[in-house]
């Protein structure tokens, strides 16, 4: 088929507060051709995300994200490779450009999976999924009462693994830190998973987060997860090679394959963390995953906002029976529920990727009317960018 | 003082051609305060770079790049240092905000010079500037005869050495490469330095860039830059691992220190080559110039746009006699010749950086009106962003 059309829709809650939780507003991305649609969605900063789509070239290696898309031959994987390579090179220079690709990435993935009523996983060559453990990802209450809340809930909702982050985590002090630790503990009960995300509150300081280390083991967390800026590999190995027994968790920053492989490789994590919104799609989390099977470290998705995401960062992974834990977003916003139908936990609490064609995610637009943010970008009076109508 | 404005205004060639000349348009950014005025330039994408500094929140860390500039303090280099940390963590997920965010804080030094009446690289602790060699910076010719003449005219120009990138170079086969480097260095002369830049051709094909080092050593090449993607450290490694007698040089895609650090570290690359207007400004170019010095390793500039850019990517190693190297873009297009007086080089080749406060470059906006790009962007018909008049 040829790709026929892409369009943007960016959605947003009444009110964003001002907290870690990317749930609160969406960049929906469709895709079209031969008769069918197929979605995807990028992480964060739709309006710059949409511009980036659209801006006029800079140079030969600095076009809008779209140049040569529509009108392009879609009938194979390698069609997306091929696509997904030239963007690389024609947007060298503009950085925003993967996350903005992500999305249309994922969406051509799902689209070729719905032309070949296929699932994508086995577009990527995997035979059969395997589930996965759904840890809750959930952000750290205002106080320890609120985290043991929290934890409580995530037990009550069938979790067998949680995640606590963000939040006051890293800002009011090493006991303070420690009691919102030993309530998630509590609450999570002994027999839990309980995972840990900094979000890279202490950057460059490998002293500040070395500091937490004692409290993150007498807890046995499960991992510590980005307590370091996402490139700053360095730090990251320098606390590896002294707190050996915490395993460590990273990468979701990654927007090309070589940062999440500077990851794994010199900042040594024990748990690869990919967002398939911001790495440049679905092809690029498959490269990596492969990677970390080779490396002998656990790839594991980074998904914050709503269930259409969910599927396409599980399916790079979802034939690798080693990689078993999946992130779950337990508690999004309304927006991100209304995006989709929900991807369900067994009564054991595991995921597994949806067998239908594509990402097995159907969206509603009309559903999605209220949330819609009317964007307009103009250079010259000439419109580049206005929302389409839902 | 308080920083009271910070203005955007996208420049462009009337007509924008489809090759590796990044002149062809600019982002100007003035910042106003104390009755005084910064400015500085973004590198590429302006309209992306626009939207990213006003782009509604998504949530904690990602919110527009512009979020608490405007009111804060400015009176000493610790304010600008303290105003890029907090960037950073405001702008973790927000990809394109180091693109913006340099320009900002290269016009938050221009000013912070001009209130002090200082130039910028005394804020920066230099004591005295050092003469750089002046390599013009041109492009392969669409034929070996189109790169001599291009040789020669650096040459007749007063140029000591001149770099040759983009083009052709890589795409027509080893043979034709070799015809290419061939007649650079017979314009050039035995005597002038000869360098050559791949514009990352080969991403991650180190073979192919492998093919091309014999060539490279017979015309006596003073670096190959940017062989691979940006991100390809390994790939760097590799190739200098097997031709260790040709200098290799890299890291203008560098948004972070950490990207930069890495291409030092990992990439082994001999000359670490920072676009102020990309790393996030003066600041953060100024922190890789001394690891590289403790490194061993030669710091230069990436400038490929205006005298502006030139003035502001010489501030972070003016002070530093060992960088004797300053890459000069010798033919750019007449935007950004206008957008500043240029800063000339001496009879000898050599180019130091201005006596005169801030940046010491004047810009004159009048002159620059019949480039301007009258750009608009809007949310639910509340505009984000309009073109300021000249």
């Amino acid at each position: 088929m040829k790709i026929e059309a892409v369009d943007f829709w960016y959605l947003r809650m009444p009110v964003v507060e001002d907290i870690g939780d990317g749930s609160q507003d969406a960049l929906l991305v469709r895709v079209s051709g031969g008769g069918q649609e197929g979605w995807g969605e990028c992480e964060a900063a739709p309006v710059t995300s949409i511009a980036a789509a659209y801006a006029p070239m800079s140079h030969e290696a600095c076009k809008p994200v779209l140049d040569g898309v529509i009108g392009a031959t879609l009938d194979d994987p390698d069609d997306i490779l091929r696509l997904s390579r030239r963007q690389r090179r024609i947007c060298m220079d503009h950085l925003q450009a993967p996350h903005t690709w992500s999305g249309i990435e994922i969406a051509l993935w799902d689209l070729l999976g719905k032309a070949r009523s296929a699932p994508v996983w086995s577009l990527l060559g995997h035979r059969k999924v395997f589930p996965k453990r759904a840890y809750a990802s959930v952000l750290f209450g205002a106080s320890p009462q609120d985290t043991l809340q929290n934890a409580r809930q995530a037990v009550a909702a069938g979790f067998t693994a949680a995640k606590f982050g963000w939040g006051p985590f890293g800002t009011a002090g090493v006991e303070a830190d420690r009691d919102h630790l030993l309530a998630a503990r509590e609450g999570l009960g002994p027999e839990a998973m309980l995972l840990v995300d900094a979000g890279q509150i202490f950057d460059r300081d490998v002293e500040a987060a070395a500091e937490r280390m004692a409290a993150l083991e007498d807890v046995r967390a499960g991992w510590f997860e980005e307590p370091f800026g996402g490139e700053c590999h360095k730090q990251y190995a320098a606390l590896k090679a002294r707190f050996p027994n915490v395993p460590i968790a990273g990468g979701e920053a990654a927007h090309s394959v070589e940062m999440a492989e500077h990851a794994m490789e010199f900042g040594r994590v024990d748990f690869i963390q990919i967002d398939t919104g911001r790495i440049g799609g679905i092809g690029p989390a498959s490269a990596v995953a492969e990677m970390a099977r080779q490396g002998g470290i656990q790839f594991v998705n980074h998904t914050f906002t709503s269930h259409l995401a969910l599927s396409a960062s599980l399916q790079p992974f979802a034939g690798y029976e080693a990689f078993d834990l999946c992130e779950y977003p337990a508690n999004p916003k309304q927006l991100a529920r209304d995006i989709s139908a929900s991807l369900q936990c067994d009564a054991d609490g595991l995921i597994s990727a949806s067998e239908k064609p594509g990402l097995g995610v159907d969206v509603d637009l009309a559903k999605l009317k209220k949330y819609l943010q009317q964007v307009e970008i103009s250079v010259n009076g000439k419109i580049l960018y206005s929302t389409p109508p839902i």
